[in-house]
């Protein structure tokens, strides 16, 4: 198993305003999302999901999606995605000129049922006509996909990497001009991750460039150090480790971005960000969200002295 | 960087008992250390470090250490490891007949200083003498030589890799048999313990074969993954996730030996343990150290539905 260089540089996608928020029931305020996104933008985030065009009724929690991406587009040098299930998300999205729009894809066929009622093949169809608008009307609103489950599904168990394969397969050919892998539920390993992203990788090349890990069961920095090691330097992560999955109650969210920060930044990776304004912001999203758990280790535990000292060198 | 193919085969060593009892102030009764042991070894670890021979003011939760090897040696196949800090120490531990007994070194000098109140180099003196002690009475108890903060200190800071290296060279000439490289204070990232142990490695080869990894960062899944890589098969753990450390208060312990199984099993990397008995072990040490914080995720989680699956078939 070779691996290469890791990259000098990483961005990291902070997902909490949709992921993070989607799992739990509560409404934050507008201002205060608005507040998060300035702050995120002030540490150093250069991306930001900042929410989903999604019904009303399915995520109440998400309806000022527009409103927040108006705000980011008013951050010079931000990169604001937000999430679209289908065409007629994709359509807003479009009209509001994300710069990005992220539409998932289960690998899984029963999670992809649950979810999206829909097969992977008929959402591989609905990328196909989200791609052919976007070129019919000339938006510039790059076309992201996700592969939601790609290590396994809590409802189907397995996947299959040949399956995953075959999707990205017609992903591509459907007008994908970007992909990540994600492992939605916390099932990975990073020699599952290396072994996926090298399957992935040939046929993908650089259009592959996002990992997805939650922190279900502990793996989530390992996932992203075996994602590193084959050249990607791309990750979504939520401030303070919230989102989860509503298939594991209990279990914790995504990789915390304030922790993913320090690791990058421990290997000498550059991801621009300021750990005092993440981990300001960490307790302001703890007041936003009192009495949901929040995870991670850095707010706790606190930069090494080694770091310290290397910041006033 | 170059990776070798992982492991097929691992040991957890448990240290709970030494590492993991001695940064908490209570004293757990020897009959329910006796049953944690008990309860190790049936859920298939072979390597328990048992308890240390200190001096009783110093720890006097680790005084029933002899007791406890006593009986960890009724155990067939269990191999029984003691920390011993100096000759004195090691004296008993060949009294009692001990398998192995792991002698610390400080890489740093002032941890050195505040730990064990030598130098380095005065360290590496006494393990010269431990070893002609060993010798000259003919004891088959092994010398495992532990590199404490080999990765960084809480008082010093940076720790030079090539001071560990030329501590390396001095312990094995010393007559060290084995030798462990320990993040201490949890400053280690993947990059530094790709980068430390291939320097390590061709002095001490096969005698370097024990990566301990305190995960006070969230990265110790992510190290013991890097150390994997490089062949390192062997590796210390506390149930709970109990340890840490006087000088980084409320920071969490040791990898916790649960999640390490866990993650290794899902690598396809034999380890031998059961995860119920082990999940039942940690349930009864939280209640022997009730209201002590523990750590560690697969005990929430659970396993993944795709290992279930296959323990099914």
């Amino acid at each position: 198993m070779p691996s290469s260089p890791l990259p000098r540089r990483a961005i990291i996608r902070e997902v909490g305003l949709r992921d993070g928020l989607q799992s739990i029931a509560r409404v934050v305020p507008t201002a205060a999302k608005l507040e998060w996104i300035r702050d995120a933008y002030d540490a150093g985030q250069r991306e930001i999901e900042v929410g989903s065009f999604v019904p009303a009724r399915l995520l109440p929690q998400l309806t000022d999606t527009a409103e927040l991406l108006a705000f980011a587009q008013t951050l010079p040098g931000l990169k604001a995605s937000v999430l679209v299930p289908n065409l007629k998300g994709a359509e807003r999205a479009m009209d509001y000129e994300a710069e990005l729009m992220l539409l998932p894809i289960s690998a899984s066929h029963a999670h992809s049922l649950a979810n999206l009622r829909k097969t992977p093949d008929q959402v591989v169809e609905e990328i196909a006509r989200i791609r052919d608008a976007r070129d019919a009307r000339g938006s510039k609103t790059t076309i992201e996909v996700g592969f939601s489950t790609a290590f396994g599904c809590t409802i189907q168990g397995r996947v299959e990497p040949d399956e995953v394969v075959r999707l990205v397969e017609a992903v591509l050919d459907a007008g994908a001009e970007a992909i990540g892998l994600a492992d939605t539920v916390g099932y990975a390993d990073p020699r599952m991750v290396r072994s996926l992203f090298e399957a992935v990788l040939p046929i993908a090349g650089d259009r592959l460039n996002c990992g997805h890990f939650h922190d279900t069961r502990g793996l989530g920095m390992a996932n992203v150090y075996a994602a590193l090691e084959l050249g990607v330097n791309r990750f979504d992560a939520c401030v303070g480790g919230i989102g989860g999955c509503p298939h594991a109650p209990g279990a914790s969210g995504n990789v915390a971005t304030e922790d993913l920060a320090y690791m990058l930044a421990s290997m000498g990776i550059e991801t621009g960000q300021d750990f005092d304004a993440l981990l300001a912001l960490r307790k302001k999203v703890a007041t936003w969200l009192e009495g949901e758990t929040l995870h991670g280790t850095l707010w706790r535990a606190g930069l090494p002295r080694t770091m310290k000292q290397e910041a006033l060198s």
